[in-house]
């Protein structure tokens, strides 16, 4: 139950393997069942009016959830993102950046499962919640797990 | 944002409106923006195998939301269900009640929502988790809302 | 792609299997990537107002989906209900049948996928929707998957 | 139940309010109840293995059941996102065009629900599914709605 990378090794894994992440998003902190990711915000994360845009919010659940899993299982860790439900609640602030807080509930053989709640930086009202799923190829495959 | 109705009167007018209710489910404790609801497990709630059902884990997660929205909107409250999502992670145990914990994560004047754990009594694993969401009809009127 | 099992050999399988099936369910049509599937609405279905209840719309879409599979792999087959989604989006009506016209959209390995939509018979205005997700237990296992 | 914008029109409009839509979508063909939109597949579409990406996904699903929305309420229309859920089902190929078929489930006065199944242009397998789900503002109201 412990953590195969900390957070250090887990941003420096992350910006190796997705360059493009090393500019939208920051590990804030990390332990053995949560972390809280950061996105970067900036122009090209926002929709017309000037609030953070839908798909922005799925990446950050998704690399959310994602990191939490390397950080467990890792770096040869190969999930692969099979479903994610989304509730859009409050309209987010494009000034600041934005706040994942991360829950991993379950990480067995095949599926892993995380809770993210997302918060404008400085509010405690939750502007969106994620959940995601991911099927985990069998042990020792290379081949990433479609089902 | 503070209650309307304390643990007892919720606990009474559900099972007033409600009188199955009285029977499957009781509110173990309750503030603000959280309830702690009890699945009360007996054979009608099991599917062959012996684990709860999940019609019964839908009902409990319903229930745990739909309770915390009168318990801060009170008794005229007419919240009607529009979404769910669910994902169950372990096998639940069919000879000891089902522990629902429950966040209101939203409440606006025409969408609530709400996340809810829920764990077999005495494990801190959670079994399942949902995500309920409801429209709540317009101050004033008698109607429920279906959008 | 074929069926493993036709509609009759289906029917009588469900009911051997789940006794309570027999006097909730029937299936009406049964094709190699959808079924159709009745809920045959009594009372024990309604919640107060005479309309049929979540939890009996989450069973017919749980049954239906879960009897495709059936019919696709066969008796011996394993499914674990791991994921579902609804949406909620009429009123049903309380006093004829709830007909689920369900289609298969994925069957993996070891996760399989079906989408569902629900009418009150004779409407043809879906009352709700869902997709319910399966984790499959690897060939030949005797046990069922949770992940 | 008809249409307010043709298919020119609301491709024009789209262009329009989101210039950012004429690269990435296009609009192939449209009536009252569903939309077939193409996600015009570049480079910035993928993710590392050459697959489309959960957020452009994401993005081509909500697209498609605003812009089903758009066609049937108008010009003015403020539909805001409430919810999503999504399944990916199937690798897709980041060398032709993803085709969306969205089916609209339901327009009410506060609250619209589309489907939409995912295929890469070619393929009959759907790659993934999504529902989403949007709050609409009070007819009159310049107010987008959060609810």
């Amino acid at each position: 139950m412990s953590l195969v990378l900390n957070r250090e090794q887990l941003s420096e894994y992350l910006h190796q393997v997705f360059p493009q992440v090393e500019r939208d998003f920051a590990v804030d902190s990390l332990d053995e069942n949560s972390i809280v990711m950061r996105l970067l915000v900036e122009d090209r994360h926002l929709r017309p009016g000037g609030t953070v845009s839908g798909p922005s919010m799925f990446s950050l659940a998704d690399v959310s959830v994602y990191a939490m899993i390397l950080a467990r299982k890792g770096r040869q860790s190969l999930a692969v993102t099979t479903g994610c439900s989304m509730d859009f609640m409050r309209k987010p602030e494009g000034t600041v950046d934005m706040i994942a807080r991360c829950t991993l509930l379950k990480l067995g053989k095949s599926l892993a499962v995380g809770d993210v709640l997302m918060f404008t930086e400085g509010s405690d009202k939750p502007v969106a919640r994620a959940t995601m799923t991911y099927s985990l190829p069998p042990e020792g495959s290379a081949a990433a797990a479609f089902g």
